[in-house]
């Protein structure tokens, strides 16, 4: 274990009263840093990256970490029945809310060492600068909560642990799950976790005061403005489908091109289309399909089937259901030209969630008195906050990402700008939580 | 342990002196039966189909069923440093070559069960016939030899076990095979076979007077024909390669279509150009994508690689080159058009080759005198004796498949035509072997 060294950044600003104590307050960089550091350890896929898929061995080792890093920071565990691991700081006023500060631990496989692991590190590191401050001084209204959220990334299913705890998981969700019932049932067992404790993992809206995350943009936006912070304005709505084109088995060397029923040309057919379709017909949004397998799948047999999984997104609720439409019809030829059979699966989907104009504020307010520049801009990435959106006033915070580039050991941000979204992510979280 | 009645089905055909007994001899087709539906359960995929990858442990049942079926026969047992399977009757002749016969018992992933398993029991039960007869009226001038070849569908090296024996398989070979280095070692392992073993596993030509085979045709000219002997003029070449395409991981949502540089793009564009290009411009020839697979292979993230097998057959020397050439250029021009790398992975060849003349006659002259009707024509599928045909007088005999369909569970043939096959193998074995 390594015993990290606590330095009590606190400073009283002259003339800033007993009131104005909170705003003098910053991150423990140092402590931040070595943290991130430790964890990107966890899983490390050696050339800057981490694999943790959500319940597996390295995502797993991660969570014992952050228990660990939570209860030697002298702050309160929990753990609730989707898993999400939580510290607490409570205010001392008994019916108070509770502000909610978080992101995830786990990542997509062979993804970067930012992408969630940011937000959850400042989170806590936010509750450790409040604890070390004194609560007397700072006069909460409300409880503090640092959480990490299951399987953001949806290697079992999307968003799991914050739609479980935002109450909008239904057993439909868990059925069919697009990582396979299998793989969601052998993770469950591994962790610990349980079906019923999912969908029973809920909470009152009552109860909380709101919720902000700090994330790095995984676009160039930022970067290509030379702006510090993005307040972000709304994250886009995400589905997905699993498709697959069902054809005929035969040898390979004996039966002519002519009399093929070959599943790959319609699932080829459609993955050339789905680009096409979107950067034509949808400019503000896209569309991957980011996995294809062939049955039986050898060299001298003609696929029988080729099932892909697709993934989509848009900004509007409109847009998102005429692509969704329009997804599908293109797949409905692409099976029609091939004379093939499409077995269409509906795994899920998140519709397009506005975040809260108060926390966004508060957000925008906290960067100009850090001095620091601002935008407000979309997400294009699925977040926690979206879940959380349908819950309470919901906020997300954006750093720069170098070259826009994640989900890719190749993701990067500057430590200058992780420090910078961890003072703003202090800062609003303060704003909100002392009025 | 099933024990089979053995019943001898040696007749005298009126008129037939001692030195023509040998044409009165037909297979014993009820215990031909009793083997193949034995076999047939090795693997069994439960609908008609069986799974017997090459090494696998429903093969070495299989050969361990048929090992167990040659000793019950009282036939001699032999196995070479491929692993080929033989039971031997020897002429009596001490110098005398070798006429083999065989397939072989390994299959595609979820194929068919009469591709090879017919052949090779067919072979071992014209031994049984043969000394049942007693060989001492039958004047053999050749030993006779059924051979079980080892992974001819090319789970992990095609044809692997019939070009050891004919010498032409080389450590090159061996070391990126298309199934993957690791698969063929764990494989070799599991059958207690090793690489030096492989590589002198070779035959001197001249201990050999010939190779016969019975085959499945695999596709649909003799039942559209209503003929019931294929006399196999030549096996068509077969070629392979590996084929990725590399572009670049980026997350799914964020990473604007354009900005994308996806692989998925450049293989399903390469896929969907193989059958146009092979359709247009070698009406001849077939090629197929058989199997293929992305990476990391997430819903969110783009593609960075897309690899694929690629497999395709031409008649002729000429038409193969032509072929082989154009293919990778389809693919090099796929990877270009989506800014995408290419990386080639040649995996093997087997050159076109013409089968013997004298076999080919001597299999028509059976045919004819069985009262079956049979044509000329050239196999579209590699089979053993494409190995067999650069080192001895090699013969291929096809019987009809029920709509063409093979290397699936529906693949069928009457038993009826697999009893005309068996008993033309028979026939034509004699006509070489007695002169």
């Amino acid at each position: 274990m390594v015993i990290y060294s606590i330095v009590l950044l606190t400073v009283f600003v002259p003339g800033c009263g007993m009131t104005d104590l909170w705003k003098s307050l910053r991150i423990d960089a140092d402590r931040l840093r070595a943290d991130f550091d430790a964890l990107a350890v966890l899983g490390s896929t050696g050339d800057g990256g981490v694999h943790r898929p959500a319940l597996g061995e390295a995502h797993l080792a991660a969570r014992a970490w952050l228990k660990e890093r939570i209860l030697g920071s002298g702050l309160e565990f929990r753990i609730d029945g989707a898993g999400n691991h939580s510290a607490l700081l409570t205010c001392g006023l008994p019916d108070a809310p509770t502000l909610l500060l978080g992101s995830h631990l786990d990542s997509v496989p062979k993804g970067g060492r930012f992408d969630g692991a940011l937000g959850v590190l400042a989170a806590l590191e936010t509750l450790r600068v409040v604890k070390d401050a004194g609560l007397q001084g700072l006069s909460l209204i409300c409880h503090l909560e640092a959480i990490d959220f299951t399987d953001e990334e949806g290697t079992l299913v999307g968003l799991l642990g914050s739609s479980a705890l935002a109450g909008s998981l239904t057993s439909q969700d868990l059925i069919n799950p697009r990582g396979g019932r299998q793989a969601l049932l052998s993770g469950l067992e591994r962790a610990g976790l349980t079906e019923e404790g999912l969908l029973s993992a809920g909470r009152d809206p009552g109860s909380l005061a709101g919720y902000l995350e700090l994330h790095i943009e995984q676009g160039s936006r930022l970067e290509k403005a030379g702006v510090d912070i993005g307040v972000v304005s709304g994250i886009v709505g995400i589905g997905s489908y699993s498709l697959t084109f069902i054809g005929r088995a035969d040898h390979a060397g004996t039966t002519s091109m002519a009399d093929r029923l070959d599943a790959a040309q319609g699932a080829s057919a459609f993955t050339l289309g789905v680009r096409e379709l979107v950067m034509d017909r949808f400019p503000d949004c896209v569309a991957n399909v980011g996995w294809m397998q062939f049955e039986p799948g050898a060299f001298n047999i003609v696929p029988a089937r080729a099932t892909l999984s697709l993934e989509y997104r848009a900004p509007v609720d409109s847009v998102f259901d005429q692509l969704e439409k329009a997804l599908i019809e293109q797949a409905q030829v692409a099976a029609l030209d091939h004379c093939l059979e499409l077995q269409v699966e509906f795994l899920g989907r998140h519709s397009p969630v506005l975040m809260s104009a108060d926390v966004r504020s508060a957000i925008t307010q906290s960067a100009n008195a850090l001095g620091l520049t601002s935008t407000p801009l979309a997400s294009g990435a699925g977040h926690d906050a979206q879940s959380l959106g349908q819950l309470c006033p919901a906020g997300l915070i954006f750093i720069p990402s170098v070259g826009g580039v994640s989900h890719s050991p190749r993701e990067f941000s500057q430590w200058k700008d992780c420090v910078n979204g961890a003072n703003v992510l202090l800062q609003a979280a303060l704003r909100l939580a002392i009025r």
